[in-house]
């Protein structure tokens, strides 16, 4: 009455069992190896994701600190209008130029990194540079945009004219530079406590 | 020859390997259950240790936040010497109340929880205000602290009086504060990226 190789034809009621644990191990294995390798790919477009994110909120970043730099140091126009005269635009410049060369750094080598492939820089040092960097330039960029806003607001209580101007609008593309590093930070600090050691 | 019961002396010569298989498994399985615990404990052990971690630097955090909210808050001296007449030492004691509320809240509810056991609310929920609650205080802490420096730097070059000293230690605590929080922030975000969803 039984048949042992399966190959019956559906109409055989009466051992509807034999065929059947076959048929669901197949089924079983098929899904344990599939959910596996897509687990796997999940993981690695997670990670391309989060590498995306992290260089665009690195490119932002440097394009406002390259802004606020370059509207800083050309913030120069005689007399009581020179920013070299206040500590606060001489740090807000100072903070910008040292952004904007870590971004631009960072972002070369990732962009370096994607187009080429290899990776210049051992995964789990880098991982600590990444998010103690970003952590740090974003700590700076608040400190130095927000010593330098008193200043300006009371200069532009008595006067406002071109050099007050370019101050607040150099403290502003600080200001934005800090969020682009703020969020640069927090994605490379999930970056390093969910890498694999493997 | 063979003794299945394994209840023989050790002095029967003739059959050494029946009993040797499975004392091998035995061993084998307890290592395996052993690693396992091990593996948990030290995994609990950490948690606890983290958490240690958070409640120390939370703490820390209280009483910085706490000092620069008192000094700044009793910084009146008659004349110009009144802290309200400056916006950027208004903003150090508001964000020193602010870190004050926040970081006792975070520390009477983690003392709570230590000394009852039950967690006041669900913990993923938790992960992420003890992070976000953390990291932004942390950056209020910074701006405050660095908008009042250069104010009280000028005023230091020409009076150095019980008002500035006043000033300049309420930034400090400040600072301190910041740093502590910036620890928590640190902790919490590792927290964060490693619970356990089970």
């Amino acid at each position: 009455m039984t048949n042992p190789d399966g190959s019956s034809p559906p109409n055989t009621t009466q051992s509807p069992p034999p065929p059947l644990p076959p048929a669901a191990s197949d089924l079983e294995r098929g899904t344990a190896a599939g959910g596996g390798v897509s687990n796997i790919f999940r993981r690695w477009k997670r990670e391309d994701l989060l590498k995306r994110c992290l260089l665009a909120s690195r490119l932002t970043g440097f394009v406002f600190s390259l802004l606020a730099f370059v509207i800083m140091a050309s913030n120069r126009h005689g007399d009581w209008k020179e920013f070299e005269k206040y500590e606060e635009y001489r740090y807000v410049l100072a903070i910008a130029i040292l952004s904007t060369l870590y971004t631009g750094l960072q972002a070369w080598r990732q962009i370096h990194e994607l187009y080429t492939g290899r990776e210049m820089f051992s995964r789990q040092n880098l991982a600590m540079v990444d998010f103690f960097g970003d952590q740090i330039v974003a700590y700076l960029l608040i400190s130095a945009a927000s010593s330098a806003v008193p200043l300006t607001n009371r200069m532009r209580e008595g006067a406002d004219n071109i050099f007050t101007d370019a101050s607040a609008s150099a403290i502003s593309m600080e200001f934005l530079a800090f969020f682009s590093l703020a969020l640069s930070a927090l994605i490379s600090g999930y970056k390093l406590s969910n890498q694999s050691y493997i």
